[in-house]
Parts: C-alpha cells; sequence; structure tokens
C-alpha cells in the first residue's frame, strides 16, 4: 500500500475542523463522575450496574435473569453533507441518513455483547416547515424503517420536535436510542475474556460512516468543485461517496453467535479511528499483518488533508468499521458468517501479551498506551 | 375559581406561538405506520411487542420475566428561557432545565406502570463554547444527578457533541432516554384495568413544566417589562416563574406500589392540557368535581393570552399535573401517599359509563371525543 502524495496546501488537523475538545472535556469527566455516582440507585430495585461498561460504548445493567443495556447516540455533522448534496443534485439522501444514525446507536450498543432490541427515533428540526419537504421526510422514515428491520429491531416510536431557535432553520439534529438485552448473561463482552493469542477480525467500512464529517466538510471548502470533485476513475462525486449509509453490524453479531462463535470484545471504529482498537483496559500488543483495502473516499481524503498514514489512521476508519476480537481457532469462519451477511472482513491480526500498543506492520505504524484516552 | 378578566391585547393561540402540527403530522402518521411494521422483528428474538402501548407515552416489550419499556423525550425550548433569564439575572437556571428534561422522558415511562432505571442524557450544544460556561455546565451536570437520584434512576451516560451548523450558537438541545421495566407483569398499566367507579386522582404541577413555553415565550414580547415582570405580590418575575423545574413523579407511582395501590391508568398531562384526560382509548365520560390550584404562572398566562377557560385547560395543565386512575376504595390513601413524597394531590373525579367526554363540572367545561386526537 503505497503512502499518500504530499499535499498541495497545508494540512489540515482535525482540531482545525471545528470541535475544540478541551473545551468540551472537563464537562465530560464531570459528567462521568456524577453518572458514576448515581450507580447504587440501582440497589433499590434489587439491581446492579456492571461497572466494567463505564465509559463503554453501551451502559449495562443486571436484571437477573439478562443484562440490560442501552445508550443514545447522535448523528453528527453528516446531515450538513446531505443538505449540500440535495440542492446540487436535487436528490434525497435521508434514507441513508437514516441508517447512519441507528447504524451509530447500534454499532456501539452491540459491542458489550447486546442483541438491539427497541430504536427510538429523535428528530429535532430547526421548524415546522423541514417536515414540509414530503419526499425528505419520506426517505428518512423509509431509511429508518429499513435499518430497522436489517437489525430486526422494533421502532418503538420517538420524538419530531420543531425547535425554532435552538435547532438552525432548514436543519434536523438527528439521534437514535437503543435497548437491548445481553441474552444469555454469557454473551457478555466487556473485555473479560479478552486474552493473548486471540485473533482480531476487521469488518469492512462502507466508507467514512459518520466519523470525520467536520474533516471532510473543511476540506471540501478547499475543493475548486466542492462535493461535486470527482474521486475515481468512474466520475463519483466527493459528497455521493461521503454519503454512503454507514454499515450496520449487529446481522454480523447476531449470527456469530448462532454459528457458535463467542466474540471476547469488540470495537467500533468511529471517531478516534484505529486508535479504537486500543480501547480495552488492559495491556496487550495488538499486532496487524494485513489491513484492509482503503474506500477511495478516504484515500482521497487522507490526500487532501495531507496525514500522513499515522494521522489517517488515527482518525478515519480506513476501511475497518469495526473490530471483533475472538479465538483464534474461530477466526476463517468468522470471517465466513460476516461475508454471508455481506460484509467483507479479514483476519488482520492477534493479541500478544505485552507493552500496550497497536502495531500496523505493514504500514510500519504504532500507537501506544497514550494514543487513546476515552475514559 | 373566577374566569380570567379580559384581556386587553387580541388573544394569542398555540399555532400563533409558532408550531405548525399541519406540516408535522402528515410525517408523524408515516412514521407511526412504519414504526408499526417493524413489531414482527421482535418474534426472531422470541419477544413481543405490547400492541396496546403503540400510540401510548412509552413503547413496551414482552420479554418474558418481565416488560421492558423505553422512551426519548425532548426538553423543547425551556432552555430558551433560561438563556434569556440568565442574560437578565446573572444566574444559570440549568440545574433546573436539567430535572425538567429528566422529567420529560420519566413522567412518560411510568405511565404504563414501568418502573425507570437507567437514563440517558442527550446534550447537543451550537458548538465547543457552550461548555465553556463552567457554571452552567456544572449546573447542568448536577441537576442531571439530582433528579436522578430523586426518581432512583442510573444515569448510565450520553452524548455531547458539539453540532455547529445544525444547533444554533450559544444554545443546547437537550433530550433524555429513559430505559425501564413492568415488574412484576401485573404492574402493566396500558388501560385494561380502567373502570367505570374509579377515581381520578390528581397530582400537582409546580408551574407550566415544559409545556407551552413557545407560547410564554409569544406573550412575554407583549410585556413592557418582559420576563422580569412581577406576577404576584412577592414580586416573583415571570421568567423565574416560568422555570420552576418539572415535579418528578416516579417517586409518587413507585410509593403507591409499595403501598400495594393497584394504578389502572395513568396520564401524563403536557401538551394537550387537561385533554390528556382523554387519552384512554375506551368510551368513558371522565366526571371533574374539585380542581386543583391554578399556579400563578399559568392565571397570569391564560389572563395575558386572553384564553377562556376552555382554551387554558386544554392547552396548559392548570395546576395537575400528572392524572392517576385508581380503585374508588383506593383513593384518599393515594393522596396520602402522594403528600408523603411532598407532591400535593386531589381526588378530583371519577370515571363513569357512557359518552366519551371530559366534565370539568366546577367551571362548567366539556371536552367532548373530538378533542384529543393523538393516535
Amino acid at each position: 500500500m503505497s503512502r499518500s502524495a504530499p499535499p498541495a496546501s497545508p494540512t489540515l488537523s482535525y482540531e482545525q475542523a471545528g470541535v475544540d475538545y478541551a473545551l468540551i472535556d472537563p464537562l465530560k469527566v464531570l459528567a462521568q463522575r456524577a453518572a458514576a455516582a448515581t450507580a447504587t440507585q440501582l440497589a433499590g430495585h434489587g439491581f446492579s450496574e456492571v461497572k466494567a461498561s463505564r465509559g463503554e460504548s453501551a451502559y449495562v445493567v443486571d436484571v437477573g435473569p439478562f443484562y440490560l443495556a442501552s445508550i443514545v447516540e447522535c448523528l453528527g455533522s453528516k446531515a450538513l453533507v446531505a443538505d449540500e448534496m440535495a440542492k446540487l443534485t436535487g436528490r434525497s439522501y435521508y434514507e441513508g441518513i437514516a441508517q447512519d444514525t441507528i447504524a451509530m446507536a447500534v454499532n456501539d450498543l452491540i459491542t458489550v455483547g447486546a442483541t438491539p432490541l427497541v430504536v427510538q427515533a429523535y428528530w429535532a428540526a430547526g421548524g415546522s416547515e423541514w417536515f414540509a419537504d414530503a419526499a425528505r421526510a419520506q426517505a428518512l422514515v423509509a431509511g429508518w424503517q429499513q435499518a430497522c428491520e436489517r437489525c430486526k429491531v422494533a421502532w418503538g416510536g420517538g420524538e419530531t420536535p420543531a425547535l425554532a431557535g435552538i435547532v438552525e432553520a432548514g436543519r434536523i439534529d438527528l439521534a437514535a436510542s437503543c435497548t437491548g438485552l445481553v441474552n444469555p448473561k454469557e454473551r457478555l463482552s466487556l473485555g473479560e475474556k479478552l486474552a493473548p493469542g486471540d485473533a482480531i477480525v476487521l469488518l469492512a467500512s462502507s466508507g467514512i460512516h459518520a466519523n470525520g464529517l467536520s474533516l471532510a466538510r473543511k476540506l471540501t471548502e478547499r475543493l475548486p468543485q466542492g462535493y461535486l470533485t470527482p474521486i475515481d476513475a468512474l466520475g463519483t462525486h466527493f459528497g455521493q461517496a461521503l454519503l454512503a449509509p454507514t454499515t450496520l453490524y449487529s446481522p454480523v453479531t447476531e449470527a456469530l453467535w448462532q454459528a457458535g462463535i463467542a466474540v471476547h470484545y469488540a470495537a467500533n471504529i468511529t471517531g478516534h479511528g484505529w486508535r479504537k482498537l486500543l480501547r480495552h483496559p488492559g495491556r496487550y500488543t495488538y499486532r496487524i499483518d494485513a489491513v484492509p483495502a482503503v474506500p477511495s473516499v478516504l484515500r482521497f481524503m487522507q490526500t487532501h488533508a495531507g496525514h500522513d498514514d499515522h494521522e489517517a489512521y488515527s482518525t478515519l476508519n480506513m476501511g475497518a468499521g469495526f473490530a471483533l476480537f475472538v479465538a483464534q481457532a474461530d477466526a476463517e469462519r468468522a470471517v465466513g458468517v460476516a461475508r454471508e451477511q455481506g460484509i467483507d472482513a479479514i483476519v488482520a491480526g492477534r493479541v500478544e501479551a505485552g507493552e500496550k500498543q497497536l502495531l500496523i506492520e505493514p504500514l510500519a505504524l504504532r500507537f501506544g498506551d497514550d494514543a487513546l484516552q476515552l475514559r
């Protein structure tokens, strides 16, 4: 795999793209502490939290016969790309946007071993007028239903407020909450099963998914043809490629369970790119000896943002949307199960005893213990 | 109770206050149909939806040993009032705003008989800068924690995205998701237990709660002193009174269960005022012979919006935040249980066989079958 060409214009960092985590992080820490303090409330109901789920992708409560998992997740700024592309092409992209929103919640919920059961829709528009575009509204509804059906969840209901003065006129703030069960309880995959020798299986992404869109939007400002810039020999536009809907991974985790393959740990590769492979709290070395093909849209972004591989793999998914850690003996079979669900996969490497680090050997990259600070 | 004084200025309807349901409703109908179609997905997991929960305040799934209830709810525009008042007084009102947001979810979830267990926070800011106001951010966190503790729920986590371009600069879009269990299953209160002869117990509201704020904001524009207009002999400001946090009713429903009092049905009195008493799908007459004291802030709004009692009771809670339907023999005891939890209550009337209507006899008001169209 070749390194990116040097950029023509100055490099563009994630921070320059508009999100200042230094301002948000103190609140996050405060909120995490306050949230942790409320766990004792469950005792009054005869239940208890699964403490290892604090700081993980979904919150898990032991309710006796099974574990209850829940989550709320935001789409982020991908809808802004859909809105711009709609102006340029006259098409509505909200069917895909609906899938993206559900994927944000479902792909996180399954990391703990839960089967997603119910999704609630949160669609907060900048005013009643948003809903007057019937084609767009219908696309959102149709896409939401299809994604629920693909994930075998019931769409329970939701909220469709018109929030003039809070949400910007003509825009919509999309989020999804998801509730599921870890059932039977042995499916819990909060990390206690991960061990040296386990294989790392990477499931293919469909493109940028819904993380890194701020960077993509900033980058677009630099392109003379903007979202209509062709990114491959077929003439696919940048904006169109960005809007490929996020892959839904719950069909794979459910099929693995059906096939008798235990997932030891799982990581949804989102905002911190491949650094998410370091998510498990233990001290292990993750050695990668094969990397998946990089979607054209991500290679294009890497080149035009002037990112070296280190920066690209620490920000974007670079072709790997979800990581599964399974016993070495199950690895090839897990790949087969994923492919049966229409999602490409590779056995990418293995977990080893040793220093906490991620080694991506084909690219000579190393990420150390300090690369991911989520907790 | 006296009728309102005639208004000095033209009356102000809910529609004039900025929400055009004619534009939202077609999407809602479409979404409800699509959502209902996904219910069959649960069969693949060995579960099934409780069909009577479709269109009710929370969605309920039968998972075997108990029912699972879930919901996502939006605060609405109350944060805009907090923002204006902060400018005028230099205080932060986000502790109360946090309680309001949780109340929106919890007070709906308990109507089906569920015990709330986990709340997730959805705090979408207009940019990272929102979180730079440490006092405001701390108030939001502190209020969220306190409300969770009051409701005996665990705060599982949540999302704090910075959504520049979607949420307006300096604003925050607040929502909460809540998951609970109906446990034991006999606590389910989706309406099958309601019967003629049941008593109607009304729990006191703390003020406007979080519904009717668009009307309040519009009204403020007409007042020469705006939010700083005194509304009572103590000189309480209109804005301050509007920001009284919404009462959390789950301590009452939990205490009723502990006291052995079965709730036959429950209605959270929100956006449609007392018309919510007509929520049950059956054909019953709801005869009210006692009304609770009207909070000054609501009487003030009624007067200044030029609403007659019919319009006021069909829009605002007018002192009744939550309705419980219990056996006549349990009614006085239910009032006592609520008061022990610090929430005033009255036995307000009874359910009778007959035409579907709500009769508020002390005010000579009648609302017919056509007054509430929620499904």
